[in-house]
């Protein structure tokens, strides 16, 4: 990490630390648009040093980790989240720092235990997922019936299941995007309708995540409405291991499990947004964030405590250089992401009839803290600055597309243009939704590389002539 | 590791696995020693291919850890463990298969929770330590003292502490052999006395252990009789980071803890015991062993089924190898470990009168499953058997002495001389005493080399003329 931060810096340095190397290209370039792009080099200098000698994002997330800890969508420690976000915004100089609020149906955690009855009595590490029903309260007590992957669920017979706790397993698989998660999510997300159709009672997954620690992952799941709902939970990657092998042996094997979340009617959540107004173009907005709910599970630090921490943190880089933006910095700590992006509609709903359409760029910050390592574009015109953010940053364009971010794909959708910096999330799932995501798992060189690139871009698309929304 | 194991079946093929090579050395060494050898050569090389080609110990390890799981000393599940073990080494082929019966206090688990009351309050993961007497059964709120390390704690004035409850952070340091462990270890096995010295009520430490997981490793404690006893219990890593960080806000933190756990009464124990009887020196025996009981949060997987399965499975390869040792190679799943090495002292008692003076060479494997990388003598001659022993593995001799092993200790100090292959252990703790102890930690290829160089040590003992004992 150390070496490709001293060539990120190298990079930058390149390109506009020596003012002899500036004040040459800005007597030799004729072209107005390279012009431009070697002043503004020397601005960007400036951000990145700041960002990278500082411990902006670190000290947020610490904050918000340590004094808050696990924050649910809906729940009285969300509430404090925000006010802690709103004291938080106002200390780093935003302006206008207010607090959304909308309203949300609240799932609390209950109980979850569970055990192998027979032939093997053994405890198991379990955890319900978002939005399940409960067990009976006694819990229920039934035989397994084992899926090697959710694709056997899928294609076996609609019937058969009748009275049977169903186990689908299934690994997902590392890499450095993240590309696995979204197969492997197929069984949380439908794995209880497609059990029920079949005639089951209760559905264990083993966990959507990467790593081999006795932690289960939660994550939402849904439900098809014209099927009966029966409870799902996750097991930690060596408990499903454990089952597998129980139930390599070939004999019956029962397992008993109590859940009791439930839904308890509806509680407020909120949207909390600072801002860095602009000179000269005010009503145009750059929209950077993170969301400021996490699980229950831990403290939700690189879940998304760092991404508050590096959009905020990138806001307080910017005001600390004494720059002044012409378009509007917007920070964004959306609300209830986890529950279903609750935060990140609401934002549409609340925007959509004012300033939406004046959004020229948005991007957030949800996949942890790893190092940015490739730039991708979700704009229709002015790609260039996008490349310009990258240039400075030392990153290649991806081929990829992209909507932004889980939080800002609600207004990628109403046309709002977006980028985003893909951050090396090779362990994310290994701390993802466990009760292992915490603190001490940011690096404070990586996180700070992270501030380097938002400020970069919340610069460059403040400053940019380009309108990327294509008119 | 794969080259490693390579280099080590290159190795013994050098000593042994050519007919010609070992014709010739016959018949050209007149050093009657050196003959020995090559012959000893050829078997030892019989019994590594095997034991590298199979799973002994890793199936072993597998039986053990899925069909009984947590089994703690005195506990039901450890009585189950060594209805297993009896069967297992039955089904393995050790004849005189046998249950040492031992009485021993019972200490079981409770409840165990703690949270940050103020300022910010925060569930955090502990555990009891074992042997910890309870809290009130509605728990303790108190104030914390912190003490950045147990020797802070003991330097401190001999008053001042009157109804907090004491942290004691301090850091363990990774290391190839565990010499870590020692040193950290001080505040879990005295933190309670020196606390209650000087008033406290209570004490928290950060877990013995070397990894960031929000796993509480557990472990035995003591209390000194004068001294009053009060609850000491560990916390997670994680959990340690975020209370000191609470703490270095210079607020008043208070903690509030609930631990029930408790002395049950005397419960039954036993070693259990199996072995390959000598064709010409049976009443002279070869000890090896592991302990058969684990801490009840994980499964025991590499502390100690991996030492089960080393020794059996070792003597499984010998059985399966078809040489018949001269000497009796005894197999020892000692009971109770964990609480007090009561196994092994019951061992000392049963065997001192009979035939513990009969113990040529004894040796256990409680490190986990990581390769054997040197070897430790503790004979009082015939040491360059030992020296053939590493040879043969292809490893280096260390210059440190060696008890055998914690079950091999009190055996030690009666006398028995011992030998030890060191296991490369720097990730042994960890998972040391936590859930995460669990079978997918185990390396089929590793677990495979000890295996080799188990039966290289019983084969070589038994063989060897030499008596380890000095006479």
């Amino acid at each position: 990490m150390r070496s490709f931060l001293i060539s990120l810096l190298a990079t930058s340095c390149l390109l506009g630390c020596s003012d002899a190397k500036i004040d040459s290209g800005e007597a030799s370039q004729s072209n107005s648009e390279a012009k431009v792009k070697t002043v503004r080099s020397r601005e960007v200098d400036k951000l990145i040093k700041i960002a990278m000698a500082g411990t902006h994002a670190y000290d947020i997330t610490e904050s918000l980790t340590t004094e808050i800890g696990p924050r649910v969508g809906g729940s009285p420690e969300e509430a404090k989240a925000r006010e802690w976000a709103v004291k938080k915004f106002k200390e780093i100089g935003l302006q206008n720092v207010r607090i959304e609020p909308f309203t949300m149906p609240y799932w609390e955690r209950g109980i979850e235990t569970a055990a192998i009855v027979s032939p093997f009595p053994q405890q198991l590490y379990i955890t319900s997922l978002g939005g399940s029903v409960a067990t009976p309260s006694e819990g229920i007590e039934a035989e397994i019936a084992f899926f090697p992957t959710f694709e056997d669920l899928k294609t076996a017979p609609e019937s058969g299941l009748e009275g049977k706790i169903v186990f689908i397993s299934g690994r997902m698989e590392k890499a450095p995007d993240g590309a696995g998660y979204g197969p492997a999510n197929q069984k949380r997300r439908l794995g209880a309708t497609e059990a029920a159709k079949r005639g089951a009672i209760a559905v264990v997954i083993r966990s959507v995540g990467t790593d081999s620690h006795r932690f289960p992952h939660t994550g939402m799941m849904r439900y098809q409405e014209d099927i009966k709902k029966i409870p799902i939970a996750a097991l930690s990657a060596p408990d499903a291991d454990q089952l597998e092998r129980t139930l390599k042996r070939g004999q019956k094997v029962s397992l008993k499990m109590t859940l009791t979340p439930k839904w308890s009617g509806d509680r407020q959540s909120g949207n909390v947004i600072g801002q860095i107004t602009g000179t000269e173009r005010p009503d145009e907005i750059v929209l950077v964030g993170g969301h400021l709910d996490s699980w229950d599970l831990g403290t939700g630090a690189v879940d998304d405590g760092a991404g508050i921490g590096i959009s905020a943190g990138a806001a307080q880089v910017i005001l600390e250089s004494g720059l002044k933006p012409k378009r509007t910095l917007r920070v964004v700590a959306f609300g209830a992401e986890e529950v279903g992006l609750l935060g990140a509609y609401a934002y549409v709903k609340a925007h959509k009839d004012t300033d939406l359409d004046r959004h020229v760029l948005a991007t957030e910050s949800d996949f942890g803290a790893g190092p940015a390592y490739e730039v991708k574009s979700g704009v229709r015109s002015g790609e260039h600055v996008i490349r310009d953010m990258a240039n400075a940053m030392g990153l290649p364009m991806s081929e990829g597309a992209t909507n932004g971010g889980p939080d800002i794909g609600p207004m990628f959708s109403e046309g709002v243009p977006v980028m985003r910096f893909q951050q090396e999330g090779t362990d994310y799932f290994d701390l993802h939704h466990t009760p292992d995501d915490t603190f001490d798992k940011i690096n404070p060189d990586e996180i700070a590389q992270n501030v380097a690139a938002f400020a970069t871009m919340m610069w460059l698309a403040s400053e940019a002539d380009t309108d990327f929304r294509g008119q």
